[in-house]
């Protein structure tokens, strides 16, 4: 067939040339999402997850993970949580680390100024803007929210230090208040303001038009913080940043509040596939798989069986006509290189499912030589062996052997011999 | 303060009603977010998975589950996958189920007529589309395609059953191409379209653009594959069914090739935050749990720590803001409401993020009575304890029963020594 597509190219040697789909094929002047920043926030919405307890060692660790991994900021908890936490945080500020450290803080005065002494690059504020927080919550009108907001942010700006000034909630918020207040604190002068899904229900297009209007009305950086409650974390992400926004939080694999927020590695993969060079230049892909695991270990869970990239099974394929595909050209089924992240590829083949190209490419794997028609024939046997029970990939390796050694004998009864070997249960 | 905001209104006693910000305040003829179908395929797409072997009693014993949960469609292996395949189709068919049972096979006339021998009440058809699996796969070109479509679809169509014609890769193939193939079997008289992205990047507004294109130009249903490579399965489905498809399809966990699909539990969770009482009235949402147990006992695997709805932490909260909050008001920091799957909330106070409020409810639980400075007393004490080990809920009861016996005592010296009790390590 002809190799130029509507999805391809010819290039000077007249080879074929895939364009990647998922890139926008014209310029989009709001788009960021091949320049934005992760703000990793394990240390803090991570703190808040139910299993999490960090000692100052372990929180060490993982800041320096994630300064290995590459992460622009990490964002640690309020040291007005505790005095551990304060203590916490003046050390984690000492490590001089790339990343830039921030703390977290609600909008009180008192909490901001324990924070600008522990030597953070920059405070991250926050208050509830919703009608639910300020009536279940705070219980404070916007007027109050904003001679607060104003106060804090001064004194942080004061300091010589970045400030973010983040609504919670902000989905619920009336968006003229919402508006209203960061027009004002954009004007204060603050570093980035942020959008919240604080209950993790918002959807794309929906995050899509808040940011777009907010990109509209403030000059600073906009960053989100989204909880994935019902599974959009990372989509919203990926349309904020389409949107403009600038800054996006993760935790390591989503820990944080309920079920989580932004995993790190979700929004890697999904951030790839927009822009893989861009990823791979910044961040160190094939740590993610450490940092993951350290985190994993350190909040006493398991890396969830189907988790992004480096899920056991991320790489596996087993249908007959994926594998056969597969193994012609792995972008096929898979916009992900294995490789990219220090994992490897697998194609399944003891199953039902299986089709005879894939199980050909094992017995070449194996340096066997069998006709097609022959492989067709082991590769019903093989079928007809899974219809009872699955068939490891040494049960495979050795019925392809012992049919390969029968076939080579010249002797058709014992190529007969192997096929109708009973099953046994 | 006013109870009236944009998301809120007053009914005729002027007390305040929350109107739900998640669902659209204007009518928007295009979507289906509360009318369309679940295709429930764990046992297709689900068998995919790596490490799945479904005998035939555990097939019986989910789609039996499935159909009680409520899902509109139960998606089974080819028929010509396997001799047993074909056996189990036959008898998941004669359960008498009131899902709709398919079977989903390749586009080729032999495994449609193995197909409709089964008693399946539909057929979906499947072939790649895409200039990879063109080139890759099955290397025919669109006239092929097109051919062995129209015979394909006569032939089930001719037994009377239905039938969905779907592309694969569908995000990966030529506009043009893909419009022209479905208008062709929309007036062949298919039940549906089918769009699939296989390889698991699309993301949620190249969804909406497409399937709202594809809306304009067929008159069937649609139906909706996502993969979950990169994190926008449910929000895909979301954006698909704003966009106008009307049957989306699902696994139990998401389980399926590579990290798998749509996950049930995930689909709900978000479909309910778009219209409650429609996914409620359709759906027993508290079976939803013993579906996901049924199915990762079958397959080995742990429920995700962090699944949707059903993780042991989905109702979690730990943050003191956050747990005074929902103490007040469930729907500040929950838009799932936990009772309405079977679940329990359970607020975490024995850690150094803890807050006073959520204290103060826990001593109220306890039948104790404690001023309100003695309650922030004792979360001091909470917290300074919790600095060096998590307190476990048991921990935090015998101090706040210890505190409450030395305040009642009325000997300041008791008090002050339960507060000074030196933390162990």
């Amino acid at each position: 067939m002809n190799g130029t597509t509507s999805n391809g190219a010819r290039n000077a040697n007249n080879t074929s040339v895939q364009i990647n789909p998922y890139t926008p094929r014209y310029a989009d002047l709001l788009s960021r999402v091949n320049n934005f920043s992760i703000i990793e926030s394990t240390l803090r919405e991570g703190e808040q997850f139910a299993n999490a307890f960090f000692d100052t060692a372990t929180k060490i660790e993982i800041a320096k993970a994630l300064d290995d991994f590459g992460v622009e900021y990490i964002e640690l908890t309020s040291p007005a949580a505790s005095e551990q936490s304060r203590q916490d945080c003046i050390a984690i500020c000492q490590l001089g680390l790339k990343a830039k450290i921030l703390t977290h803080i609600r909008c009180h005065i008192d909490d901001a100024k324990i924070a600008v002494e522990t030597g953070v690059d920059g405070v991250d504020v926050v208050i509830g803007t919703s009608s639910y927080l300020r009536e279940f919550s705070h219980g404070k009108d916007m007027a109050y929210i904003s001679a607060k907001a104003t106060e804090v942010i001064n004194f942080v700006k004061s300091k010589g230090i970045e400030v973010r000034f983040s609504s919670e909630d902000s989905f619920r918020s009336d968006l003229v208040d919402l508006l209203s207040l960061y027009r004002q604190v954009d004007t204060l002068g603050v570093n980035r303001v942020g959008i919240a899904d604080t209950v993790g229900c918002a959807n794309p297009r929906q995050v899509y038009e808040l940011v777009r209007t907010l990109r509209g009305v403030v000059s600073c950086d906009i960053e989100c913080h989204f909880h994935n409650d019902t599974g959009c974390s990372i989509a919203n992400a990926f349309a904020a940043l389409e949107a403009g926004a600038t800054h996006i939080d993760t935790s390591v694999l989503g820990i944080g509040e309920r079920n989580g927020i932004t995993p790190l590695g979700g929004l890697v993969a999904r951030m790839y596939t927009a822009d893989k060079d861009y990823i791979k230049y910044k961040y160190k892909l094939d740590k993610l798989r450490d940092v993951e695991n350290l985190v994993a270990n350190a909040v006493g869970v398991e890396v969830p069986f189907n988790n992004y990239i480096t899920g056991y099974c991320a790489f596996t394929h087993k249908a007959g006509i994926h594998a056969k595909a597969i193994l012609n050209n792995p972008s096929t089924y898979e916009i992900l290189k294995p490789e990219d992240f220090g994992m490897t590829r697998y194609v399944s083949i003891g199953h039902r499912l299986t089709g005879w190209n894939a199980v050909k490419n094992r017995v070449e794997q194996l340096d066997l030589t069998l006709t097609d028609e022959q492989v067709k024939q082991v590769t019903n046997k093989i079928k007809q062996l899974a219809d009872i029970r699955p068939q490891s990939m040494e049960d495979v390796d050795t019925l392809l052997r012992n049919f390969h050694h029968a076939v080579k004998s010249g002797d058709p009864s014992h190529v007969e011999n192997v096929l109708s070997t009973p099953a046994v249960k």
